[in-house]
C-alpha cells in the first residue's frame, strides 16, 4: 500500500482525494496538508478516506511513513516544495505548470538528478481515452507520417481576473496543456512557436496584460506542422478536440456528453453540449494518472510524464509569449 | 430523341415535366394534357420545354410522333390510362400507386403480355442515392445474409382529409413505397404480414377511416423479418431513414439535409433539420428515374420498376389493410 | 454502513462485488456465498473488498449483521431464495429475471405483501444515461404525447446453446430487459404483444427449441405503438439503440465506444465499434443500480425497479412467447 | 436569353459548358473558343449545347451578338483577355485567379473603371451550400462577433510537377479559394499573414520551388483570428471543413459524401469518404455562380465577386508567399 501526502486542498486537491479514496487501489492518502485547513476541508477529505490533516506541509515531509506526495498548491510554492519533497526522499507528483520560470524547473531537474524518487508531472490529458486513440492512430503509424497536428481547446468561461493574473497568461495557464499534447501526441519537439492573440472575451483581462483568445502555430523538428487555437469562453462548454493529419489519413476527436441523446425537432436535430469542464471531463484522467504515478512506484518503473516534459512545456509556453509580445516567430 | 407526353399536370406532373426539360437528355415533352389546362399551367409547363398542352390525353393517344407517355393524373384513372396507353402503342411510365384494386391492375398487366412496350412504375426512391447505397450493400454480400430490414417513412405533416379520403388508405398512399423498398432492398418477397396504427396526428383522419401512425411487421420467405414505421407528422420534417442489418455487419442511411452545418451553443449542438418534403428529398431520383425509363426505351432494356413490382407493392399493402382490420396478421 | 451478502459468486455476483467494494458508498459486501466457492473465487472478491465467503447462502441469511441479499444465483432458484431472504428480514436485490413462471413471481409478491422490506429487481438499463435522456425526454413532454418507440438490441454473440436451454429462451432471457424498457421509457403498460422471429445465428439455437433473432410488436395503453428488434449477434458487438417519436419530435440514442476517435483514410471515414459487450457498457449502471438499493434502504424509500416491474416483464415476455408459437397477437 | 462565349476549352471550360447548357436558365453558349479545338472537343461541347466553335477567341470578341465571355485560359492569358473583352465591350467571368501579379490585376481594374460591364470572379466556394450556411450565421449575428475563423482544405492528390510550376504556388493556386472564403465568411480583410509550410508530399514539387503542406495564420481587421490549413494529398479524398467561433457559440461545416450510408462491421462504423474533387463537390456550385453572372446581367445588378476580391485573395496569397519566404509575418 503506498502511502500519500496531498499538499494543498484546493479545487484540484479535493478530486486528487477523491479518485485515489475511491478509485486508486494500492493506496492511501495518509494526510492532507493545507494552511488553510478548517473543519469544512476536514471533513471533505475524511469522507474521501484521509486519514489525517495538518496545515504545515513539513509535517507531510517529516512522516517517514508517507511514501510520495501529490503537490497542489498554487504555482509559486511547486519548485520550493518539489525540492524539499525530493530532499526528504518523497516521490513527488506536481501538478502543472511545475513553475513559470525555467531556471527554477531546471533546479527541480538538479535536485532529482541521481535519485530514484519518481517525479510526475500533472499533464491528465496524456491519460484521456480520445487523446490515447490519437496518440495510437499516430504512434502505431495508422496515418503515416504526421503532416499536421491541430488542437482546439476551449474553456466554458474565463477564470477571475484575480487568477488571472497569477496564471502567467493564457500560455502557461491554459495553452500549457495543449503544448503537452503536441508533444506528446506527435512524439516530436517543437522548434519554433509563432503566436497570434486577442481579448475578444473580457477586456478586464487584456487591461490584466493577458488574452483570451490565441492561436499558436508550431513548426515541430520532424516536419509535422502544429496548430493550437485557445479561448476562454465557448457558450457551448469545454471544448476538447485534435486532428491528426498524416501521409495515410486523419484521426479526430470530438467532445464527450452527458448522454449521446439528440432531439430532432421543429428546432433542428440536437445533441447535448459537451461536458461542462475539466473536473467532469477529466475524471477518469485524474484516475488513471494517479493510479499511473502509484504503479511506477511500486513497480519502479519511469513515469509517463516527467519533469523533462514539465519543463518543454512550459519553454514552449514562454516562447509563445514572447513571440506574441515581439508579434515574430520564436525558436526553442 | 424520345417524345413524351405527360397526362396529368398537377404536382408530380410538373415535377417530371421541369426534371425532363432540364436534367433529361435525349428526351423531350411534346405534350403536357390536363382536363383542367389553363394559361397559368400552360405557361409553367412551356416554361420547361413542353411543345404543347392539351385538355383531352387522348390527342397524346393520337399523336404518332409521340414514343411514350407519363400518366401523372389521380389513381383512379391509372389503369384505364395505362391500358389506352398500351393499345395505342405507347410506352407507358405510371405513378404509383397503378391502382387500389388488385385485379386492375391485372388487368394492366395482361394488356401487356406479348407486347414489347415499356411499363414503369414510379417507384422513385429506387433511385435514391441512400437507398441505393443500402441496396449495394445488400446485393453485394457486404453485410451477409440479410437478417432484419427496418424502415422509418414520416412525412412532414398530413395531407388534407379530402386527399386522405380517395388516398385508398396509409398503407396503399404512402406505406406503399416502403412495402416496395422492402422488396427492392432485400431482393425478396414478403409470404406474412402484420400491421398495427392509431391516429395520433388528426382525429379527423381517424373519422375518415384511416389511420395516422403504423407499424408493419413482415416475414419475407428468404427468412427475414422486415419492419416499417409510419408516421404523417414528423416536426423535424421528412424522415427517410433505413437500417439492414445482417450475418456480417449493417447498413444505415440517415436524411439529407440542406446543409452540413452544425451551430454549438448554449442550447446544445444543432444539425439541420432533414429537407422538407419528397420534392426538396427526390428531385435526384425523379430525375433518374425519368432517365432511366427513355434509356429503356431507346436501348430497348428491360425497365427497373415494372408492373409486376406496382402489382405487388399494392397486394402488401392490401394486405397491411387486411391485418390492421382484423387485428391478425395475414399470409400473401 | 449497509452490510450486503452476495449469494452467487459467478459472473454478474462477481460484477457487483467489484463495484460495490470500489464505488457505492455507505455499503459493504459481508459475505459472498456460493455452492462452488473455491480458493480463486475467494480470493478475487477479497480484493474487492468482500469480509467473507462461504459455500450455503444460509449462512448470510442466519447472519443478523446483514441487512440485505443480493440474489445472484441461476433463475431457477431466484424465487426460493427470495422468499427465504424475505422471512429472514433481508431487503433483496434480485437479478432479472425474478423467475420464469409468473406464480412464483406472485408468490415473493406474496411474502413481501404488508412488509417494510426493500425488494429491488436488476433492470439496470434503467440506470444507463442514455436511456435516462429518452426517459427524461418522454415524462418532462419535451417530444410530447409518445407515438411510436423503437428499441433495437443486439448482442456481439450468442451463449451457448447449453445457456440457451435454461434460458428461457430469448424473451425471458434477452428481450426481457426491453420489454422493461418499453414500460420505463414509455411509463404505459403493454396492451398487446406480435411476435415474429427466426434462426439466423445458429441452427444448435433452433434445435434447442429457440430463435436468435426476433422482431416484436406492442400496443401500449396509452396508444403508444412499441416495436423491438433483438438479435443474438452483432458482429460490430453490443448494440443499444432507442428512438422515441412524439407528437412534438424525436428523441434518439445511439451506441457509447471507448473514443470519440474517427480515422479518415482510402477506406472511409471509420469510427469505432460500441463497447463490446454489457459489462463495458453497463458498468455504471450496475454501481448505480446498486447505490440506488442501497440509498433506499437507508433513506426507506421506495425501490425504484420493484417486484411489479419483474412481473410484468416476464408477463410480456411470456406473451411474445404465446405470440411466435401461436403466429397470433396476444393480449395482455 | 444572355449568349456566352467561352475563351478556353479545358476541363473548367467544359464543366462551364455543361453546366450552362443544362442548368443554367436564361443563357446560351453561343461559341468557345479553344487554339486546340478539334473535332472530340467540338463533339463534347456541342453535345452541351455549344452553338459554335473556333481556334481564336478574338472571333467571340468579335461577335456582337455575343454579351459576355467566360475566361477559362491559363492564367498568364487572363488579364490580357479581360482587357481585350472589356474593350470589345463584353462582360465577363474570369476564373481564378485573376493573375500572379497584382499590377497586372490593377489593369484590368483600371480598365473597368466608368464601365456598366459586369466582371465576376471565379470563386466557386461562394455559391457552395454549406460555406452559405457558415457566411449566414455569422452575418446573422447567430454567432456573435467572430473571435477565431478555421478552414481545413485538402485535395485528394498532387497535381503534376508541370503544373506545379507554372501555378504561382500553393498559395495563389489552392490557398487562394481559403483566402477569399475568409474574406467571404468573415466580411473583413486580412490585416497581416504568417505562413509556415513544409514538403511532405511529393520532394519533386519542392525541387520544383514549391510546398505541399501549409499552415497560415491571419489576423483580421476587426480582430478575428484566421487559420488555414492546407494540404495537396487527403487519402479520403477532397476534404472541404470550415470553423466559425464567436462569443455567442460555433458553426462548423464537414464534407459532403456520395451517400449517408454507413456500415457497421467487425472493422468499426464506416461512413463513406468525401465526394472525391472539386468536380463531384461543387457542380451545384458552379451552376449557381454562372446563374448569378447571368443574372446580374439582365438585372443589371453588381455582382458577388468582383475585381476587388480578386485582388484581394492575390494580395493575400502574395503576403502568404513572402512570410513563407522570410519566416517572418507580413503585413498587407
Amino acid at each position: 500500500m503506498i502511502r500519500l501526502g496531498i499538499i494543498g486542498a484546493g479545487r484540484i486537491g479535493k478530486v486528487h482525494c477523491e479518485s485515489i479514496g475511491r478509485y486508486v487501489k494500492d493506496a492511501v492518502v495518509a494526510c492532507v496538508a493545507d494552511p488553510f485547513m478548517n473543519d469544512e476541508t476536514e471533513k471533505i477529505v475524511r469522507s474521501f478516506g484521509a486519514q489525517k490533516v495538518c496545515k504545515d506541509y513539513r509535517e507531510i515531509l517529516d512522516d517517514k511513513t508517507i511514501d510520495a506526495v501529490l503537490i497542489c498548491s498554487s504555482t509559486d510554492t511547486h519548485a520550493k516544495i518539489s525540492i524539499e519533497a525530493i530532499e526528504a526522499g518523497k516521490h513527488v507528483f506536481c501538478e502543472k505548470p511545475v513553475d513559470h520560470d525555467l531556471a527554477k524547473i531546471e533546479q527541480v531537474k538538479k535536485a532529482l538528478e541521481g535519485s530514484k524518487l519518481k517525479y510526475q508531472v500533472g499533464f491528465n490529458r496524456r491519460f484521456d481515452h480520445n487523446f490515447e486513440a490519437v496518440r495510437d492512430a499516430i504512434s502505431s503509424g495508422r496515418i503515416g507520417h504526421l503532416d499536421v497536428l491541430k488542437i482546439c481547446s476551449r474553456d466554458p468561461g474565463a477564470p477571475s481576473v484575480d487568477y488571472i493574473k497569477v496564471s502567467g497568461g493564457i500560455f502557461l495557464d491554459m495553452t500549457i496543456h495543449d503544448f503537452d499534447m503536441v508533444r506528446f501526441l506527435s512524439g516530436d519537439e517543437v522548434e519554433s512557436v509563432y503566436a497570434v492573440g486577442g481579448v475578444t472575451v473580457d477586456k478586464a483581462i487584456g487591461e490584466a496584460g493577458d488574452i483570451d483568445t490565441a492561436i499558436v502555430t508550431m513548426k515541430l523538428k520532424g516536419g509535422t506542422l502544429a496548430v493550437i487555437d485557445n479561448c476562454r469562453r465557448a457558450t457551448y462548454g469545454y471544448d476538447q478536440r485534435a486532428e491528426a493529419f498524416g501521409a495515410l489519413g486523419q484521426v479526430a476527436i470530438s467532445n464527450d456528453c452527458k448522454s449521446s441523446a439528440v432531439i430532432s425537432d421543429a428546432d433542428g436535430v440536437t445533441a447535448e453540449k459537451p461536458l461542462y469542464f475539466f473536473l467532469e471531463r477529466y475524471m477518469q484522467a485524474y484516475v488513471k494518472e494517479i493510479s499511473e504515478f502509484v504503479r511506477c512506484i511500486r513497480e519502479d518503473m519511469p513515469v509517463p510524464v516527467g519533469i523533462e516534459d514539465g519543463l518543454q512545456a512550459v519553454a514552449i509556453g514562454l516562447a509563445a509569449k514572447k513571440s506574441l509580445a515581439t508579434g515574430a516567430p520564436v525558436k526553442l
